[in-house]
């Protein structure tokens, strides 16, 4: 199933795309819900970001030519960032470059959406809490990353952490292509085979530290050649079986 | 005004202290808001964390004696990381020690509490989008904060982030002392003067990469004298006008 959140007609809610129409979901997506009525064709909705996650956990280095064109060593253990809620836009919305640095890079990711309160998962179990998966650009400002050491401020600036452009149910999460365009140009092209750490395992190691709530969001890290975006440009993370984000990039403030 | 969230013959909510007595909060505190009816005396309610907060931004590295007890640098500007939602806990609380650690350790904190949407604040204008100020312990897993270079497992664990007792609006919060005592032992004994980025520096520095949302905590850094918490221990905050954090310590799972 295909879960989108939209707005029509100063109207938001959750969907359902059968076909190119959306559905009206009822009730709670990660409760109980049912497909109503049709609400609208694709292409009249505006798409919103689908979930409004209580925390954003990230992964590190977890495709082994990414770490290497970073200059890092392959990982022992899944390396954990967070992300603040307030970094996340929706498709279309514009990626905004802060003054603060002068190299932004775009990141490619598969983005995992729990779904049921997780907490000590075992990691056989761990595909029975997630909800779906969504695309994310893991936007990153390179210099700051490098310069601070903790990587919150350059990850964590408002606009950096694009999520969209709808969550795919059942999506088998070791077996997609994921890409990444900057106006029409490949940038990014890997698959989630080489994942060093895959899904489950990498859900049933952060629920092990935190608990994991409805509509949290797990990105399981980006594959080799990240680069920079510029304003004017336009940025699109495409997965197989998920779509397509799109977003264009402006300066801050301009 | 002291401000606190108190769960009382099962219902929750906020109120204000008057003397030893609460009283009902009417309305939104981070909005319009009126005292009510006294609800009970102060010790017959059971103390919440005060704020859900959307985000926990803290602060590394932000006294000179305790950058230096870790063997790190002053920093430039200010060090930025996040701690989960799912971290926090409230007064009396227990904090768990994971059986991934095997050095848990208490950071006495002044944590911030946001009243209004902070975007691009001047640090002339900061103070106005604060609403008070309570008490943190920024518990951390030391041994895994070193190993992992990045700080998010070594402080974001389940129960890593007690808040309270409650809030204070009218703090100075460059002149107050603050202190961790462990089973009555002082270990950390510093004082807000000593902060190398003050208050309004932080709120100001911060919401120049992300938006601070009401009820957002910002955990301003801890002073000397760091060290390790046990099982069966008691670990208590105390900051000069605030109160004191008190919660006990156990292993996970026992």
């Amino acid at each position: 199933m295909i879960v989108l959140r939209y707005l029509f007609e100063g109207q938001e809610g959750y969907g359902a795309l059968q076909g190119e129409v959306v559905h009206a979901l009822q009730g709670d997506i990660f409760g109980s819900y049912k497909t109503g009525d049709a609400i609208a064709p694709l292409e009249a909705v505006t798409l919103l970001t689908p979930v409004k996650p209580s925390k954003i956990v990230a992964i590190g280095r977890n495709y082994r030519a990414h770490a290497a064109e970073m200059g890092a060593d392959l990982p022992k253990e899944p390396l954990l960032f967070l992300k603040p809620p307030s970094s996340v836009i929706g498709p279309g919305d514009t990626i905004l470059l802060p003054p603060q640095s002068s190299r932004v890079e775009h990141e490619a990711e598969l983005a995992v959406i729990i779904g049921r309160r997780a907490k000590d998962v075992p990691w056989n179990a761990a595909l029975t809490y997630v909800f779906g998966c969504t695309i994310a650009n893991d936007v990153t400002a390179r210099d700051l990353q490098r310069a601070d050491g903790q990587w919150t401020r350059g990850k964590g600036f408002d606009t950096f952490c694009p999520l969209g452009p709808w969550i795919v149910t059942n999506l088998d999460t070791a077996a997609v292509g994921i890409r990444a365009r900057v106006n029409g140009v490949v940038r990014q092209d890997g698959h989630t085979r080489d994942l060093i750490f895959d899904v489950p395992y990498l859900v049933s190691y952060i629920s092990k530290v935190m608990t994991l709530e409805p509509g949290d969001v797990i990105l399981t890290g980006t594959p080799a050649g990240v680069g920079p975006l510029d304003a004017g440009d336009v940025v699109e993370i495409e997965i197989d079986n998920l779509g397509v984000l799109r977003n264009p990039v402006a300066y801050a403030g301009a």
